[in-house]
């Protein structure tokens, strides 16, 4: 049955390559309302396919999220809409053989999600970023990796199983997959909170992180968790000019520059009181793990990260400072003129977007509370402050002593021909802490982006031998989870 | 002569303020290339106003300025046009009667500016910026105050002098009329210095300051000068996500937060060294002038800016702080992700714009080069800037021995019934810099604008009965100044 799957996979690779083509023109951005349209069209691609695959119960989940915006950079808050949220598709097939002691089969919980970013700077690509194109044996588009690309494998690893085994597969699926991955949307948590009961598996397997190196089969063992914030400062009643007002009246752009300077010291130390208080430090083993994993420090700097220096914790190595590290970053200051040319304006009001990563065992809600307490402690004069929560993430750690993980590292193992690594994840998966808290389902980070896939930036890619790898991987590492249930 | 132009002006009050609507509504945005249309159409409305009045000489004068802007906030700088700058109009009337004793008529120079600030935000607009609309007797609009309200007034009283004198005027007079003062532009400075002889004249008039407090008649005779500038900080070489990078990669965005904190103190002095150097101190008579006026800082602080505290410099007044001392301010910064939600990006790049006010004796030069090399040497690691200048203008006194002084403090006794306030102004008037310098010419800045007239900001207004008795004023000037030559 694998071999039959795995051949039918190969077979049918390149049509694989240009239905997720077409799924990637679908620019599917969840943060932007005047996506909403293109978002629903992306989860209606995604569960015909599911349907025309053979998966059952196949159905698009509306959701529902309130959401308070700033309808601009400059105006006052206000409620947009009590929007709709980006519906969710679910899937199932529950047919699958029991094992031959009379055990129920395996139950397996595949997770992606439909939802992109956003693709600005749009000058920055080389090809447009909702116009996939092949270059070197990559696909570039917007979600080509994450997580469109990587979800797309899930579905064809189980077309080719249902293809090649008579419209049956190996183990029970549940396939989930999302739209508001991007944005943090509560949609997802939501109906995992509320129907435990059609997500019920032994083990989930998520594809939406990335592989250590190339031809280095990974898991993902730990994920940092993260706080994302706004601060937003007001000054003087409206915008002043500053010829005549510089020097008397108060300028929120200027204070929340020196916030945020209070915020990390230089040497990228969170300078919050207490803020380190919960963070647990990696195990003896786990650091001698990764210092033994192929890392060129100059390496990273140069051409990955591209700048003249790296920053951050002294002390620490730079995989410690991204999987193990609590961190600070501003991703954006609203206020005031940027366009072309000069305005002499001193804004009333100017917002700034700040987010912390988050790790084991720190928590997202006493983190924000520590956070905000020191924000208005620094607030300098003349200022008013609204520092508020715009969403949040577990960190998590998952555990290797699951059977499951020699399921995939054994699958893997047929695939690359190498033993598996075992890494953590500085990003944050929220779905994860959602799965291991609600559930109590183990869950599998088996990735196949690549360090330089350009995640969340312009030339966002993915490498097309690890998208056929990838499936390749996960059939086996349905038919092993099937034959491992019946041991 | 002059009563009848005063009583010319009275009767035909209600048609000067319908015209000046009709100038209001051309959204002549000098700094958006996209309004360039619009700023010619401006330039050609007060042509043709010139000439029907029976100005001699009108013309619509071309003027270049090349220029190097940003395409866009994240994309890199490019030279996006050698554009033509906008258009400058120039008219005059050089006929005269010599005094008694045969020496020839006094020249008065006219100047003022057609182009507006952008109008942004504009939903803060109770009615939209280019639609002129009266409310409890302001008339409200971009450009009602600044500048083409109070230009108005110099054109108006031009026509009232005319229509009741058989088309002649009590003085030779220049006008000049530019459209690139809100962005700083080189058309006018070049006119000025390429043709000196058409500008000569033994005393300028500007309308484009304000009265210090309604009723009260004002002469500016100072002006803080300024420099513009813009910092842009590089860190990687594309845009990256801050779960992945964050904790190694440099963050431009917190690195010009660390910048601008460490430009200036909680206090508002200006951190950069030898920056003081050339400060010099008000006379300790103007101290007592400025202590006289009648100012509330408390009324100032609530009323006029509407914050919770004032900011500055400890030891000096709000007026020493607006008008004598130097100050910096942040204008915006460009860069990563300011829409709706929450994107989780370190950018590759930012901008920030900021600016100093300049006073007496410090040059827009010397402290850009002090402001240059101290940013360079504060440079976060991994951080590549670039410091560059975008406009500037030079700080002005004006020197009140001049005879001229007393003719527009005599006008003006004679339309308030108030004696003239002497007073300096925190903004920049580049041209009167280039009158005082290359034309050697005395300035009188005599606005009638009122401090809560929102220049530069949302509904902006003009008093309208400072309209009128600007334009009263201004009538009463040229007839005095006529009259001063020839005694």
């Amino acid at each position: 049955m694998c071999e039959a799957a795995v051949d039918f996979a190969r077979k049918n690779g390149g049509r694989f390559v240009e239905e997720l083509k077409a799924l990637l023109r679908i620019p599917s951005v969840s943060t932007d309302p005047e996506h909403a349209a293109d978002v629903r069209r992306a989860a209606e691609f995604v569960a015909a396919e599911l349907r025309r695959i053979g998966m059952e119960n196949v159905r698009v989940v509306e959701t529902s999220t309130p959401e308070t915006i700033f309808a601009s950079s400059s105006g006052p808050a206000q409620l947009v809409a009590e929007r709709t949220g980006h519906p969710l598709v679910y899937a199932d097939f529950l047919h699958a053989a029991p094992a031959a002691d009379g055990r129920p089969a395996t139950t397996v919980l595949l997770y992606g999600h439909y939802d992109v970013q956003p693709p600005e700077p749009l000058e920055e690509w080389i090809s447009p970023p909702f116009e996939p194109e092949e270059r070197d044996g990559n696909l570039y588009a917007r979600g080509a990796v994450d997580d469109k690309g990587q979800m797309w494998m899930h579905v064809k690893a189980l077309e080719s199983l249902l293809a090649t085994d008579g419209g049956r597969l190996p183990v029970n699926a549940r396939v989930i997959i999302e739209g508001e991955e991007e944005v943090g949307g509560e949609g997802v948590a939501a109906f995992v909170r509320e129907h435990p009961e059609e997500l019920r598996a032994d083990v989930a397997l998520v594809s939406d992180t990335e592989m250590f190196a190339p031809d280095l089969p990974t898991l993902c063992v730990g994920l940092r968790g993260m706080i994302y914030t706004e601060i937003e400062a007001r000054g003087a009643r409206t915008d002043l000019h500053s010829g005549i007002y510089g020097g008397a009246a108060p300028n929120p752009l200027v204070a929340l520059a020196q916030i945020v300077a209070k915020l990390k010291d230089e040497s990228g130390h969170i300078s919050i009181p207490h803020f380190y208080d919960r963070v647990a430090a990696p195990s003896d083993g786990e650091l001698a793990t990764w210092a033994a994993l192929p890392f060129d420090a100059e390496h990273y700097r140069k051409k990955e990260v591209g700048s003249t220096a790296l920053t951050g914790e002294a002390g620490f190595s730079i995989l410690e400072r991204t999987w193990a590290r609590p961190t600070l970053d501003v991703h954006g200051i609203a206020g005031g003129f940027t366009g072309a040319g000069a305005k002499t304006v001193i804004p009333a009001r100017a917002v700034a977007k700040v987010s912390m990563r988050l790790v084991p065992d720190m928590t997202p809600a006493e983190s924000f509370a520590l956070y905000k307490s020191y924000v208005e402690s620094i607030c300098p004069a003349g200022i008013t402050l609204d520092v508020r929560p715009i969403h949040s993430g577990d960190p998590i750690v998952v555990s290797t002593e699951n059977p499951y993980v020699r399921v995939a590292t054994s699958a893997m193992r047929a695939v690359f021909g190498r033993e598996t690594v075992f890494v953590r994840g500085g990003g944050s998966i929220p779905i994860v802490g959602d799965f291991i808290r609600e559930l109590g389902t183990p869950t599998l980070l088996m990735g196949f982006g690549l360090p330089d896939d350009n995640l969340h930036a312009p030339n966002e890619k993915f490498h097309l031998a690890n998208f056929h790898r990838g499936i390749e991987s996960i059939i086996r590492f349905l038919v092993g989870a099937g034959e491992a249930q019946g041991q």
